[in-house]
């Protein structure tokens, strides 16, 4: 299954996954307070009107580079980014104005995030009265479950070793 | 910017993204021969006539694990893969029946690639044909650029340093 590789691609990082968002503040306590994930960086494009917020899984005691350059360059350069892109004014309206890819028209479907113990993980965000798409035990594969992130998205939970 | 992350988050990972492919040969032999990815797994699920196949970007002289149950735990464990679903039968469509999610309805905006050298890279996907979102130099970003891949997905190219 391994395949040959243009020496060309070396280097090569698959470095973040871009989300549109109708709220910040709400997806940030999301990702932040329930998944666990950092805000890394921020930039503001005033004159277009919007902004975007870089959030990473950080491992414990990780002392984010200071200064906006170096910042920038560790935030480019390190695998699973999560972009989340805030067009001013969204905030505003009372359902996001998103649409998540699992109706039709069809295409992006999930992230996915995996977790050390999925029943208490998932036992945990039902407690904290995260929306399910699908819960543990329920469909065709019992072992992973479906969270719905503030605009919809499915965030997919799953344990490595379960699949 | 460092928030306060809850303990029991500790050991999540943001594991993968999901995008659906009409046609896996043909997505495969983009982000293989074009990107340099690597097939790390695919399991098909003949019930219900799709296949996955995970990608992700392995270190030279990586030795995936043998086995399903270890490649499947690797495959769970890590950090930015990339995960292909195929309908069975889409790529008999003459086009693509996905959406990119950069037309309404918008939602999922793009992947991102980081690559030391942009430049150099630009020059590399033209001379293999692969159409543009986004010459560098073009729109008010000039030090980025967007691919498509064949279902029409947005790739954004960075380098780190640049941005």
């Amino acid at each position: 299954m391994e395949q040959k590789i243009d020496p060309a691609t070396k280097g090569y990082v698959f470095n973040h996954t871009m989300l549109r968002v109708r709220d910040p503040k709400v997806s940030l306590d999301f990702y932040n307070r329930i998944l666990g994930m950092s805000l890394i960086r921020k930039i503001d494009f005033p004159d277009w009107k919007f902004s975007l917020y870089f959030l990473a899984y950080l491992p414990e005691g990780t002392k984010l580079p200071e200064g906006d350059v170096e910042r920038a360059r560790y935030t480019n350069s390190r695998e699973s980014v999560l972009e989340l892109t805030h067009n001013w004014g969204t905030e505003d309206q009372p359902e996001t104005p998103y649409h998540n890819g699992n109706t039709e028209p069809r295409g992006f479907g999930h992230i996915c995030v995996s977790v050390p113990d999925i029943k208490t993980a998932c036992e945990r965000f039902e407690s904290l009265n995260v929306p399910f798409q699908k819960r543990l035990g329920e469909g065709g594969m019992k072992n992973i479950a479906f969270i719905k992130d503030p605009d919809n998205y499915w965030v997919e939970i799953v344990q490595p070793g379960l699949l």
